[in-house]
């Protein structure tokens, strides 16, 4: 059993990596560290792990654990390592967006890989750090990669994405409220969301030919969780052309399947599934991909990752039951 | 035309008053009040209004308006009316709770009328001053005050409700965060609700020898809008006697109708109605009773009662489409 | 007042319809059409409507009313008017697809005119035949005219938008059950969806050399009633250039509104308005749409174009609140 | 491994069945029958499991599987084993209705013990046949049977308990329709429910002078899975006292939890938990009960039964993350 330490326990990613690791083989909690509700019972904030977990929110850190995740907002895990101290061995995964790209990957000599098992498998394995892609960005890389690893990504890619509302993180805000959200839609950031560095990163890697635009449309959903995209560009073969590259770069995936059908987000809901599916029409391939934002999206790549570091079996920890209704 | 003056308009229920009153063809809204908005455009906080209205809010009163409604978090009405004054003419409508009690019901001299139109009809046409009732007191009153008119209360009175999100304010907390309450139900202050006193008060107005308890099971709904209440006690009747009473009862209510069937709460959401339902089993009368707690339960009663202070018909301005889905 | 009769009287746009004119001053409703329902109360099946109307549904037409609405699926206005005649002074305004292409506008000897006031204002008030817009198409159409009106639509444009579950009929099926739909997401028909026939004929109207694709994901969104599209196109003006553009081209629309801010959808839910919103970012104009699909997008722009009809104020009986929460 | 069959595979409680069992390390799914599914993939009707399972559908039973899951429409299951015979060896859960009575308990030699883990776990060690006991019966028996336990049951019990659309089954109906439902409230069967019949033989067991009624109002409420009931009844005791009772009843359970504070639905969503909370006012006790009316009310519970008959740790396959958000 490894020890596990997780840095801002009260939001909604800390929330689901306990959920997770209450059930894994591997894990033991050692500690949940929250300055807020040091002292308090965990089943006070998350109030499902009645029954499951006893423990308390701390604000001491144990500097020997042998992973530690880091859920802050973005910008506070730098904060964070520049004012704690662990030990060498201490394996850290990032789930905020502090690390994530070339020019900020590597911090007080420590050098992180970009956690997207179905692009860096080899590299996770062996990384000591991770920096935890961002769930808008898992989606859509997962929907273009293989293109890009096969060099056809030459024209304008189209994205169209919802999330649900715990992609606005835990905090009151007036399109969080219930009033306001209930039975509505909207959109934000249009076209400049914080994400397209790391997508456009990824594709890189893969095609470094790649010279078009990625145009990104994010939505709000009146939905909890989940994320739903939508992405079409040009592409010269057929359907099957597609299906068997997406097949052929996911044969080995282990939480990625490409889907014969259309497809609908509670596939997927509550699981640390992505799906794919591919529809081609004059001269367009639509790419869908859905994921749940806080599992494949955050919390659950998070343990896949961990699983993939400590050299667990992928998957463990990791089969989950979906909602789906 | 009619002048109004709103006090407290950046709230639910102010908000529906604007909605209301510009379609109104007997009132023009004189001053929105909102010390937090002044300057503003309505439209940038009921922003549904783009195109329907150009005012802004104000931090000034005009002390000569005919009508003025209060929409004002509870206790704040006597506050504000100790710190202005108002024409002797100005009619004052709250949709607070300061007034509604006898013990509370006259204040600096004004005496207000409790507003529940089925149930003081004469007494709104004559006031100068109305205490606009609570949208959970509507909602129970309207299904118990044709029993307490015939004396029938004799026994304890099981009530059991629930109310959308909406009924919880404008103002951020944790179970109205879109994540909390989607999917989701639960309840508060169980037997304890603020609004007993009044449906107590209401009910002994008619059968002044109640003497039973009633039981009030508030609950949180995951919608927005609406009030469902069944209701049951023991009843010596048939079903038919029981809906002979009702309709008698409701035979000149303008918004309240007996149905002949189960309710379900769409049925009345976005509408000033109140529908109820009686069910007989085993010496229990069930009583159904459907409101939107923000029309009938607040807004809407509140442009009811200010069409009977001006003689106005009783339904202008509130023949409002339902949502319906 | 205007006789009015409606034909398919148990659908949601029927529905809506009745909802409508019952409020509309200037309209009484003569009979309500459904052979399936035909003796039935109407407020059997539109159950909110109880104490609103005490009709009857018939299987008899009155050949003799001012003014016809068809509310029948799509294929179906027409077999209805090869098996019954009306009068010559009827005037007919048809809610489905038969008649709003060019090819199919004329049956029988009737002329339809294409009913989207926004751009054949002057031809629906002469009309005596309207074929009423798509709901999808109303939304896309009113985010794209005043570009098409100055023959700026040069480059392909991508839509993608939303609707609700009445989008999909009263039928039941899969994906309109609740727990199917609950907090999902999912799309439909991508591409190649019905409405892309009348919206690029209303493009060309407009805009004779328009050459581009209109490139359109339908998506299904789990709420009730409402239409949300984005739209982005090149533009080489400013954002400005194209506030301009659209205030002028809706200076004197009644319904129709441009805001200075980001939309949500519920600002226009069960309201007869459409919100238009632009923004700009390199080199691609972003305009937003959104509509009630049952209102603006059926059931109320077909009361504006009998208004027009008839020579009504064309805001007659269409003042309706918003939902808003 | 035991080999698993199950039966009626294309509805909700089956497919809860198949996605727990396919991550149950002592099971394996040797067939699922569905005479309207034969031959088609499992994961084409329960779509979230692309990737997760490979198996299709059979009109074949293997008479010889280890244990079969009856999952049937209620009186289906007496026809199902009469028209089909398996091993001496096999043993049967139902989750239909058909053997939870005294009454109805034994067929075709078979005896069905109750499988409510809380009131019958010895029986259900040793059971060959176990009848999975109703949703709202379960949770409202939680919520029950320690006072009954103790005698103190002496007074009418009042609940009040709302379902989600999945307790309605699979089919198309007008109140599982996304626009009815949405936002909306209801309730069916007042007084009449069918569980009361389970509800008071249980009660009686523990308490067999039991006398009053158990007065039952459902509801329908407009979200996908859970159940949330409060129930009252007289109570001499204080709130400490009723803890006490619960607390020691509870002490073995593996699901079953008391909480101190107030509780809401989504704390038990998507997981085989049941908490219960204790409220006293005026001489009532309110308690609290709440679970997932899939799950512990039903293929959640009947696991746990399997897990019991087969000596497999209680908690087996049944580590489930809450949704919670």
């Amino acid at each position: 059993m490894i020890q596990v330490g997780i840095i801002g326990g009260a939001g909604y990613t800390a929330g689901e990596l306990i959920r997770l690791l209450i059930n894994h083989p591997e894990t033991e909690i050692n500690f949940v560290y929250s300055t807020s509700n040091a002292g308090n019972k965990i089943s006070k904030v998350h109030q499902d792990l009645i029954g499951s977990l006893d423990l308390e929110f701390t604000d001491t850190i144990n500097p020997d654990v042998d992973v530690l995740f880091l859920c802050l907002g973005h910008g506070n895990s730098v904060k964070f390592l520049s004012a704690n101290t662990f030990s060498n061995q201490t394996k850290i995964i990032d789930l905020g967006n502090d690390f994530r790209l070339e020019a900020d990957k590597t911090f007080e000599g420590k050098t992180f890989v970009y956690g997207l098992p179905e692009l860096n498998k080899d590299a996770i394995v062996k990384a000591k750090y991770i920096a935890n892609p961002g769930c808008f960005a898992t989606a859509i890389q997962l929907g273009l990669l293989p293109l890009a690893d096969q060099g056809l990504l030459q024209q304008d890619v189209h994205v169209n994405a919802v999330t649900g509302a715990t992609g606005a993180g835990t905090s009151l805000s007036a399109t969080t409220h219930y009033t306001w959200r209930d039975n509505n839609f909207s959109y934000y950031k249009p076209f400049t969301h914080q994400h397209l560095g790391e997508i456009n990163q990824s594709v890189k890697q893969l095609q470094n030919n790649f010279k078009s635009e990625i145009i990104f449309m994010p939505n709000r959903g009146n939905f909890s969780r989940g994320i739903f995209a939508t992405i079409y560009t040009d592409f010269e073969g057929t359907v099957e052309d597609a299906e068997n590259i997406y097949k052929l770069y996911y044969q080995d995936a282990k939480f990625t399947f490409v889907s014969d059908e259309f497809l609908h987000m509670k596939q997927v809901v509550n699981t640390n599934k992505c799906l794919v599916h591919l529809h081609k029409h004059n001269g367009k391939l639509l790419i869908t991909s859905t994921i749940d934002n806080l599992l494949k999206g955050a919390s659950g790549q998070a343990v896949q990752n961990m699983n993939l570091m400590f050299d667990f079996e992928e998957t463990t920890g990791l089969g989950l039951k979906a909602t789906y209704f």
